[in-house]
């Protein structure tokens, strides 16, 4: 039999069906109003469509890892999973290539104002941006302060150097905003794409 | 209320849980035979594995893609889906990086001995893989022919002739052995990695 991995969701928070893999179906109650009334990882989805029709960029989420345990087939209509649980992922969420380079980034917001807290991320998400750019990929954070209605790319590098110096004595477990304002490429919304987050790439290779 | 979509798992298969996503748990039962004792999926990921480890490229499997429409809270213990339903995958399998450029491709077995029909792969795959071309990315397919227990690495370019040439008055329904044995890349079976796919890659890139 397969043993369950009992692990629980990425910081205990219950998972929230969202429009992932364009199956295009929100709960209206799980619909953030910030911005254009989009979650951020609607809005990046939105962008990748508009990336993806115009032949600038192919960029998907990777669907949500799940391991699945019992599964019914019923006659004449589609299998249906009755026992699954919910795994952490071994890689960021998004990746994929534009103009020949490889890409690969996590999104994540924070209700915080002065400050992105690193246990946003989790350790095998980290290392495996350490592994993408070893490999010459181009990784990043998008980091969303959502109260203050800010948007940022924050380069892989300046995320590791933060993670790397928690461990020290007195390290600290956060990256203040004002490095955000000096060190990473703030992105505004705009029509189509919702976030030109390629732009901001442009600006770091 | 979130919509099932009851999609049908490609080619009506069933679901078959298997190591993906280096979980480890595999029902005995399900593993193939063949080789060395595993399936295609399985040599690729404990590849992908040693590449990961040894610093040579960050390739991943998708998880599989699912619609969860129900989800248990038990106190004290894991979410439990209760209710979810296979979703067809919008993109390839695998991707990821190496040496600074993006790989895609997907991996698929056939018991046929003289050609390999095309109806292995969906439309949504290919374009995909022409979409990931367009931005210069490598694209392939992995066929395995597992009777004959040879393997191919396909350029998608050759895969993409001739799946647009069956729309074609007499346009074939599958791709000869004859072409693989010309055009595609063989690939030997080694102990580390299991199978060295990346070689193959080095003699289209």
């Amino acid at each position: 039999m397969i043993q369950p991995v009992t692990i629980h969701y990425p910081n205990g928070v219950k998972f929230q069906p969202q429009s992932d893999n364009h199956s295009g179906h929100v709960k209206p109650s799980l619909i953030k109003h910030g911005g254009r009334g989009m979650t951020l990882e609607q809005e990046i989805n939105e962008s990748n469509q508009y990336y993806l029709s115009h032949d600038i960029a192919v960029i998907h989420k990777k669907p949500t890892p799940v391991q699945i345990v019992k599964v019914d087939y019923p006659k004449r209509s589609a299998a249906v999973i009755r026992e699954a649980y919910f795994r952490q992922a071994s890689t960021t969420d998004y990746n994929g290539v534009y103009r020949g380079r490889y890409i690969d980034f996590d999104a994540k917001e924070t209700k915080e104002t002065t400050r992105f807290p690193l246990d946003n991320f989790h350790q095998h998400q980290v290392e495996h941006m350490r592994s993408c750019l070893k490999q010459g990929g181009i990784c990043f954070g998008l980091i969303k302060f959502v109260t203050l209605d800010q948007l940022y790319l924050l380069k892989a590098t300046d995320l590791i150097t933060y993670w790397d110096a928690q461990e020290q004595a007195k390290g600290r477990k956060s990256i203040p905003l004002a490095v955000f304002e000096s060190r990473a490429v703030p992105i505004k919304y705009s029509l189509n794409p919702t976030i030109a987050y390629l732009d901001a790439v442009d600006q770091i290779i």
